[in-house]
């Protein structure tokens, strides 16, 4: 088998190290890359080389920002209603639906599997955060439905246990345009015991 | 709904531009590579912005190639067994086969619906060049078994004719480890038109 250029087998085997890209979508990835005009590869490589450029972390929510605090926390938004999600990603998804609270992004959920114990989290920040403010406030545990991401919420509901905090979860049921169907037993018996009046 | 810093944008804007790659997936691969050494997403863009730097395209099979010739028409493959072939991807998948000829790269298909014409792609050179060898050639058509990749294959068959030149095309049938069940109509007729002893 006839070796590929050094220069088109290289950006192959680099973009094959991301989620989701296999070799063979690299090497499409690649040659349409090559099909384009130099201006193209050059914007998209220099918007990646440039992405870690000038990226602060929010000391007071922990997502990505360009000022410290972000753009989020200094807004008018309503301090009191703390949305808890594992990373920057849910902030972004949360963003869409037009949420009108503030963040503060885990980095991670607890797994013991994966060696990620509370304390590599930010639990405590959470809680300190909790501890020094003066109005009531909730915290809306947003971590995935899935097993960890339950232990992620029960732990921090426990830790929190004792402060003047309403704590409150996203709901589970049936995804709006899913198919009752096709939904598994789990998201059907939430979804039945989270019925509300019609 | 806040705005995301700038070099997070950026390049999901750009990643979003590439083929199957929307804005949602886009944003994750961003987010991974925030997670990432410097190092991993500096290699990264340096492999992408080298990526037309010392590319050549090879004179005689115009396949993107580090050397002209490439290092296929330089080396001892049966020359007079010449793939021809729509893209520089199909060179790869079939070089994964071990086949021992070598390529014609089309750089395109006949397709009148997006203007392109048998003078948009490399049909000339094909005819140039079977008609400049002296040895009796194969011409293997493997065009995508599509509309259009069957009509340039018609097309080139005609411009051939007359000139000393055994014309094959890919065998058409079920796909290796698919389903008859699940194969279509087309297919499943084509497969039995050339269905072989056994």
């Amino acid at each position: 088998m006839a070796r590929l250029p050094r220069s088109i087998q290289n950006p192959i085997d680099e973009l094959s190290r991301l989620p989701g890209i296999g070799p063979k979508s690299a090497a499409r990835l690649v040659f349409y890359l090559l099909s384009k005009p130099d201006s193209f590869v050059e914007e998209l490589s220099a918007s990646v080389s440039n992405l870690k450029k000038d990226l602060k972390i929010c000391s007071e929510c922990y997502n990505y920002a360009e000022t410290d605090p972000c753009n989020i926390c200094t807004s008018d938004r309503v301090k009191s209603k703390i949305c808890v999600v594992e990373d920057p990603l849910d902030v972004i998804a949360l963003e869409r639906t037009g949420f009108d609270g503030v963040y503060h992004v885990l980095g991670g959920i607890i797994s013991p599997v994966n060696g990620i114990g509370p304390e590599q989290i930010r639990i405590e920040q959470l809680v300190d955060k909790l501890k020094n403010t003066e109005v009531e406030t909730e915290i809306i545990l947003a971590t995935n439905p899935s097993i960890e991401g339950e232990a992620t919420a029960s732990y921090i509901c426990n830790r929190v246990e004792g402060l003047k905090v309403k704590i409150t979860q996203l709901a589970r049921g049936l995804p709006v345009g899913g198919d009752l169907e096709y939904a598994d037993e789990l998201t059907l018996l939430r979804s039945l015991e989270g019925r509300k009046d019609f």
